[in-house]
This record gives C-alpha cells, sequence and structure tokens, in this order.
C-alpha cells in the first residue's frame, strides 16, 4: 500500500464512519452501528474499497485501547466494587451458559467434532466489550447501575474469553490442558488488575510534575498515551487482553479513584485532571471510530451461502441461542424485570472478540467454510441486534445515577 | 508484527522522542534534533529495536502531514507572497547550484555512469521541508522574515525535488523525457498550489455548520484531518507531493487568510479558529514526533563501511559540495550577511527527501551499495548539522518579525 492509497483509505473510513453516525444519531439510532455498517459497506462485503489489512487493524486496535482508556477514567471504583458479586455472577453465567448450550448443539444436534463445537462454545463466550460500552454512552446510560453491572461482567468475559481461547488453542493444538497454566494465568491476571492502576497511580504525581517541567509540546498526551500502551504491554505478557491494561490506566487517573486504606497519595489537582482530558479527548474521537470501522470490514457477509439450507439451519439456530443463553446472565441483577432484560441484551453482542474467534478457527483449520461463515453471521447478528434492542428495551427511569 | 509487539515499539518511540527532545533543550539544542537521534539509537544503526517498517512509516507519513498542516495553519500569505521573489530566487539556486555540482563530480571525478550520477544530482536538489521547518520553530525563529524566505524556498524545493524524482526516474526506465509532460506536471502543481487553498477555504463554513450541528463527538478533528488527507491526495494525483496539499490545507484555516479581490467570504469566527487549534494540536503533537524518530531509523549507519578510504573520499567531498552548494542560495536575501548566512543553513538539511532518492536509487540498482552509502552519510551529515550551525548563526536580532 503506498502512502497516498494509505491516505485515501483513512479519508473513506474517517468521512463514511462519520457520516453513518451522524445518519444514525438523525434516525435515534446508537452512532456506534452506523460506525459498523460503515465499515461493512466501504468494506469487502459491499464496495470493497477497504479491507482489514496490517495497518488499519494496528490503528483499530489503538482505538479500542483508547476506548477503554476513555472507560475507565470515566468509571468509579468504588461503584464497580459495590456491584461486584452482581458483574461476578452475571459474568460467569454470560459465559458458562452460551458455551454449554453452543458446544452441545454443534456435537450432538449439528455432529461437529470435538474440537470444533469446543471452540463453537468458546465463540459464544465473549461479549464485545467495544460495542458494549459504545452502545451505553450512545444511548446516555453510561452512569446507570445497568451499565456499572454489564462493564464489569463484560470486562470479565473479555478476560474469560481471551483464556478460553488460548486454553482451546492448545488443546486443538498439543490434546491437552494444563490445568494449572490455566490457574497461574488467572492468578496473574486477577493480580495484574488490583495491582495495575494502583501503581499506575504511583505514577501521576512524576507524571504532573514531568509534564510541568517539561519544555516539549505534548509532553502530556505522550505521556497518557505511553501508560496506556505500557500497561497493555504488561497485560498481553501477563496473559490479559491488551485492553484490560488500557482500562486500568484508566482507572489509575480517574478523578475518583482512591486507594484502599484511606489513600496516603496525594490526589492529582483537578487542573491537572482537566489537562489530561482535553489534550487525550481529540486523540481518542479521532480513533475509536476507525476500530467500529474495522469491526464492521471485518465481517465479510461474501462467505456466506444465502442459498445453502443447511447454512441457515445451523446460523438460525446458533443465533438464537446466542441471544437467549446470553440473556439468561441478566438475571442476577437485582431490581425489575427491565433492568434484568436490559443487562442481558447488553451482554448480548460477541463483536470483534467473536471474529477473533472465527478468525483463529479458520486459520488452523479447525472451522471448515460452511462453520466459518456461521460464526461470521452469528457475531454479525448479535452485534447489529443488541444496541437496536437495547434502545428499545432501556428505560428513562433507570438513567438515574443509583 | 502482533498487536503487543506493535504497543511495545510504539511506546519505545513516543518515550525515547519525549527523551531526548528534552535532554537536547536542556543542552540548548534544537529538539528536532534529539527525536532524529532517539531514531537513530533505537533503529538499526545501533540498538535495532525498531525498523522502518510499512506500518510505521506510513504513520510517519501522518506526521509530516501535520507538521506541514500546522506550519501552513501559522502562516501569513501576504508575508510570503511579499518575500516571493527572494523564496523563488533561492529555491531556484538551492536546486541548481547543488545539482550541477553533484553530477559534475561524480560522472567527472569518480567516474560515475551517467543514471547514477544523475541521482546524486537529484539528491543534493531537496531541502527537507521537515527538518528545516521543525528546526525554526524549535529555536523560535518561526516568524522572521529568514524563516518565511526558508519555508517558502523549502516548499518549492521539495516540489522541484518531488517532479526531479520523476524525471529521473523514468529517464533511468525509458531512457527518454517527456518534457511536455513535465511542464503539464509543473503546470498542474502551480494550479493546485493557488486553487487548493481558495477551494479549501469555501468548505470552512460549511465545516464550521457541520460541527455546530453535529450530534456526534469530535466532528472538528475528523473533519481538519478530512481535509488534510484529503488535499494530500489531490495534491499527489496531480504530481506534487503529499505535504502540499496539508500545507493548502493549512493556509486555507489560517487566520490571516484572505481571499483575493477584498474576500467576499465571511471569515470564521475567532472561537471556531480556536476550536479547530484546539482539538487538533495534541494529534499533531503525538504524531508529529513519529515523523522524525522514523527519519533517524531511516538512516542505517550500519551501511557504511567505515574502513573504505573510497568510501571516504567520495563521501567528503560530496557533503562538502551538498553543504557550500546550498548555502549559496542564501545570497539572494536581501539584508546583511548573518541573514545570506542562516537562510543557505537552512536550506542545508537533505533529511526524508534525500533518504527518498537514496532508497529509489538502491531498489533500482541505480546506486551500488557504497553510493548507496555515501549517500546515507551526506543525508545524515546534513540533517544533523544544519540545526547544529543554524542555532549559533541565527542572530537574537532577527527574532523580530519583519
Amino acid at each position: 500500500m503506498d502512502v497516498s492509497e494509505f491516505f485515501l483509505k483513512l479519508l473513506l473510513i474517517i468521512i463514511s464512519a462519520k457520516f453513518f453516525a451522524e445518519v444514525f444519531i438523525y434516525l435515534h439510532l446508537p452512532s456506534v452501528l452506523g460506525e459498523v455498517i460503515a465499515g461493512i459497506i466501504i468494506g469487502p462485503s459491499l464496495l470493497g474499497f477497504i479491507e482489514p489489512d496490517a495497518t488499519f487493524h494496528l490503528l483499530a486496535e489503538i482505538g479500542i485501547l483508547l476506548l477503554l482508556f476513555e472507560v475507565g477514567l470515566e468509571t468509579d471504583v468504588g461503584q464497580i466494587i459495590k456491584v461486584g458479586i452482581q458483574s461476578t455472577l452475571v459474568a460467569i453465567t454470560g459465559v458458562a451458559t452460551p458455551a454449554a448450550a453452543g458446544f452441545w448443539v454443534s456435537y450432538h444436534w449439528f455432529g461437529l467434532d470435538m474440537i470444533p463445537s469446543l471452540f463453537i462454545g468458546g465463540t459464544m463466550v465473549a461479549t464485545s466489550i467495544g460495542i458494549t460500552v459504545r452502545v451505553l454512552v450512545d444511548l446516555k446510560k453510561r452512569h446507570t447501575k445497568v451499565s456499572q453491572i454489564v462493564i464489569g461482567a463484560a470486562v470479565m468475559d473479555d478476560v474469560i474469553g481471551v483464556v478460553v481461547l488460548a486454553v482451546l488453542y492448545d488443546f486443538a493444538v498439543k490434546g491437552t490442558v494444563s490445568i494449572a497454566d490455566t490457574a497461574r494465568v488467572m492468578f496473574f491476571i486477577a493480580v495484574f488488575l488490583v495491582l495495575a492502576p494502583i501503581i499506575a497511580k504511583l505514577f501521576v504525581p512524576t507524571m504532573a510534575k514531568l509534564s510541568s517541567v517539561s519544555k516539549t509540546k505534548g509532553m502530556i498526551p505522550a505521556l497518557i498515551v505511553s501508560l496506556i500502551l505500557g500497561l497493555a504491554v504488561i497485560s498481553h505478557k501477563v496473559g490479559a487482553p491488551e485492553i484490560l491494561g488500557s482500562f486500568a490506566a484508566g482507572l489509575a487517573l480517574a478523578r475518583r479513584f482512591f486507594l484502599p486504606l484511606g489513600a496516603t497519595i496525594e490526589h492529582y489537582s483537578h487542573e491537572m485532571a482537566e489537562k489530561i482530558e482535553e489534550s487525550v479527548k481529540p486523540i481518542i474521537e479521532l480513533f475509536v471510530p476507525l476500530f467500529f470501522v474495522m469491526v464492521g470490514a471485518s465481517i465479510n457477509f461474501k462467505v456466506i451461502d444465502i442459498t445453502s439450507g443447511e447454512f441457515w439451519g445451523f446460523a438460525g439456530i446458533l443465533t438464537v441461542i446466542a441471544i437467549i443463553t446470553k440473556m439468561t446472565s441478566g438475571l442476577w441483577v437485582r431490581g425489575g424485570w427491565n433492568r434484568k432484560l436490559s443487562t442481558g441484551i447488553a451482554m448480548v453482542p460477541r463483536g470483534e472478540v467473536g471474529l477473533i474467534f472465527a478468525e483463529v478457527g479458520k486459520r488452523n483449520k479447525i472451522f471448515d467454510e460452511t462453520t466459518y461463515a456461521v460464526i461470521i453471521f452469528v457475531v454479525a447478528f448479535t452485534t447489529l441486534f443488541a444496541p437496536l434492542a437495547l434502545k428499545y428495551v432501556m428505560k428513562d427511569d433507570d438513567k438515574e445515577p443509583f
């Protein structure tokens, strides 16, 4: 790809993302859906202007890191802990039920082999943290109780998804699974999630000092982006998804973050917090839509053979299972049925995480073409369905923060 | 390159750029030199942590686009036109003298063939607009008369460099040069340079309108970046370097841009101009250092065989010629010898443009290994020498805007 071609494609991505986002808001629909659909339209499914190639994929990954950073930044750790048990129950149910059902149907009803059936179960596991969070922001429901529960649960699901993928991949390649290894990874991830924000927090006074003595331009954005990238890399080394690192970076810089046991560290100034938000906002706003456009561009509807009855049978049943089983996770939420239903639907989109399972499965010849097409359909349907459904289900009376 | 590796390398680039930039400022040296040296240190010359691969190359190109946009934004078209004749004379002399001397020495003294000698002459042509502009900004001399002349001349040199490269490449491949084609390209570029800012300016009211009715976040950065990319792509189609497009975009949005014949278009508000600067600044500050680090990383000193007498003879003479011939261009500047000398030195760095010639020459087997190494040395020396020399030569009494 030469430079000029890259610029042209980047231009197409930015313009189409903004155009469809605006159109969707005009239609009172979540703008994230507009961005995904922009990707479907300009991607290989329809016009074929862009392809999810290496460079755009990497830029999109910066986008999701920054989105999770922003989510962390606006998260009140106290509130997340308060709903921690509900989040955990939602996450576990949202993993176990879809995985079991997905495996069972594939293995027993459709007669797939053990490994592909397990991979289909794995694909059912993950909640797309990206789509879920953006929909809640788009619907201006980011600070409701349901959102706090869902964000906690979606982050856990994302972690579990990555671990499940690693375990299943090992099983597919080596034929065995080391429970000790998996337990160790889970332990490291838990330690990371607890320690990372605290350690990152310890750097904040240094960062404030550095940015005040700095004589170069742009020290704050450079330091923030470095913190995000650094924690993302450590997170990956620990065995967790990169976004866990950027989420931790956001938590550490959140205004309402306090250290346990009465916070002995000087809290950074209101002024500094504002400077941070101001100088990172445009970067976040530029990169985040790239991610969702690339999710759309990664869904290639052309792999689907719409004349195949076999495809429609499998895809239809798996989609129904993917939606209903995830929705059972909402039953744990305290409060009215509306809250349970909203939580359940918010957990439905498989998005980027489902696509990773699909790609790994296809590349390693675990999925044949039909199965791959079925997974793409399930991912696409749940990704597009949940934002729409959530808009009509989430009641305004739940808008109040708890 | 997997995602985590990409994040780690990006982190290294950002941190080393900031670190060396700060150190250089502390030593009262231009920070751009720190960034280039960061690239030399972490690049293939020394530590080999990063390589100038496709993705980083493309990100760096966004950096130089944004830098030229910023330069355009702070340019007063009236002043540029006022010194237009001096700029043009500086540009033409800064092209003709080094090209002729570089060719003559290579062909007659060192007995190279016609084509490589012509390519060496071509490499001598271009002034690194990136290095030159950043040094002037670093030295806080951006708004002096010398700067106005140099920026105009460097932009012209960059355009001429791209045209010369295209012509020489054609000559190397086909053996002939179409003067009609070249004249047409030059004509298109001239038309583009005059029309692009005016046409871009016509979009400003629409952009202001769009951003005020927009219901998505980040409309302003998206529109600005789109304008920059759009004009860069058109500029490339016309046959000019992409940066000419982003420079034109900057000119169009500059506060002091007025249309000829008394400006009938409503000038956009002070508030809008501030919003634009605020929301694009962090993006510019993040990307620009990437460019200079990648310039450093693209200079691979390992290609140089320091034990070769042949190398040192050729490299030494060519470097002296590269410096002295460019400095003659300063003679056209009205005013004292200090102004003439400052202008001449500011035109010396070959930087990224020289590297492009070197790469094209190497890839097409026009340069053998020694010649390639000589070119790399000349580019590196002029790039590192000029910022240093300029610091000591440019007098404070020229700080005043004219």
